[in-house]
């Protein structure tokens, strides 16, 4: 992760908001909807909701947002230039409609923190969060960690646990820590628990200091 | 995962596809266009979309999808009544808009295999794959595995490690194997590798013989 100037638990308050929070924005508003239409779909009927009068209307949608795409290469330029928190990531991303979003604080103590209720989209079991979901948001919660640390970095390795399936439509805690910085070697761990505390999954990354360059 | 009458290397074809394919039916041309619509918001121009009045008509279609839902209980009935192979999956379901969605095939080796070329939703670094979004393909690639070896299991532990970044707009290699079952243990490894034939991403997973039990 590119740090920018990402706040440090050492330089803000307890609590500061650490993803881009969704803004009363346009974008933010599409996109909200977007993610409205997606789990609708999972969950909708059929056989008589006319999806075939959906389709089409959905693909009107979507030929009129690709007339007004730029470039890939002009576009990623544009998103990566800016803040040094992203506003289109997979996991706390306001603009991404494949975001549940999460929104993360970081709290004095070093660790961050965000509640999330999964939905739907984000089944493996049934009923249950899919394993592979729980290792993408926490990658993700792990990153932020790294960033409110102090030091960032990118995953070089990720040892994820299951203990308990991880329910969907219940509220959810996910938390991260970073534990130690020795050289180039990060080592952070974090969590899903239950609002019962009944950790689901925990994880422990290593993380090597290294980024991609940002686009220009 | 349960296994219904999934097939397996010993009784199946070399090729046997494992994954629920598109169909020709309104739900998968329904979602997806939603996948395009997803796609298409993080790339098109923030400032001369008219996203107010997207957000408009994707919530009129939201609205719609819903007031055609059955109550969740109901609907996770139905959604695991029926064959092995699920079509809502985040990973490979043709009816989950978040879902690439990945079609993998069974090889007479015993592993699975699948291609897939990853765009804007599915980014971390800049220009590359979000290491969670590998570690949750990684995972349900290695399910599908364990059950085209024939002893499906559930995610214990998922060891994930990160060789070079992963891009994205790029032909990517997806494989699993599973390797050994000892008792209920299951081990299966599986990777994620460029068209060049790099490894980006390896991983080793070791599962439970257990499942959920499908509502009912």
């Amino acid at each position: 992760m590119d740090l920018g100037s990402h706040p440090t638990f050492e330089s803000h308050d307890d609590g500061t908001v650490l993803t881009s929070a969704p803004q009363d924005a346009p974008v933010d508003r599409a996109t909200a909807a977007a993610r409205r239409v997606v789990d609708a779909m999972l969950r909708t009927d059929r056989a008589n909701a006319n999806l075939d009068r959906v389709a089409e209307e959905l693909n009107s949608i979507a030929d009129h947002l690709e007339e007004h795409a730029p470039a890939v290469a002009e576009r990623l330029i544009d998103m990566w230039n800016g803040e040094g928190v992203t506003r289109h990531d997979p996991v706390t991303g306001p603009e991404n409609a494949i975001a549940p979003p999460i929104v993360l604080e970081g709290l004095s103590d070093g660790s961050v923190r965000g509640e999330v209720t999964l939905t739907m989209p984000y089944q493996g079991p049934p009923g249950c969060v899919h394993g592979g979901v729980s290792a993408l948001i926490l990658d993700h919660v792990l990153g932020v960690a790294n960033a409110w640390g102090g030091q960032a970095g990118m995953t070089a390795q990720l040892n994820v646990r299951y203990h308990r399936p991880t329910p969907l439509f219940e509220p959810l805690t996910v938390t991260g820590r970073q534990m130690s910085v020795e050289g180039r070697k990060i080592n952070t761990v974090g969590s899903i628990t239950t609002a019962d505390g009944e950790v689901c999954v925990s994880v422990e990354g290593l993380f090597i200091d290294a980024a991609v360059p940002r686009p220009r």
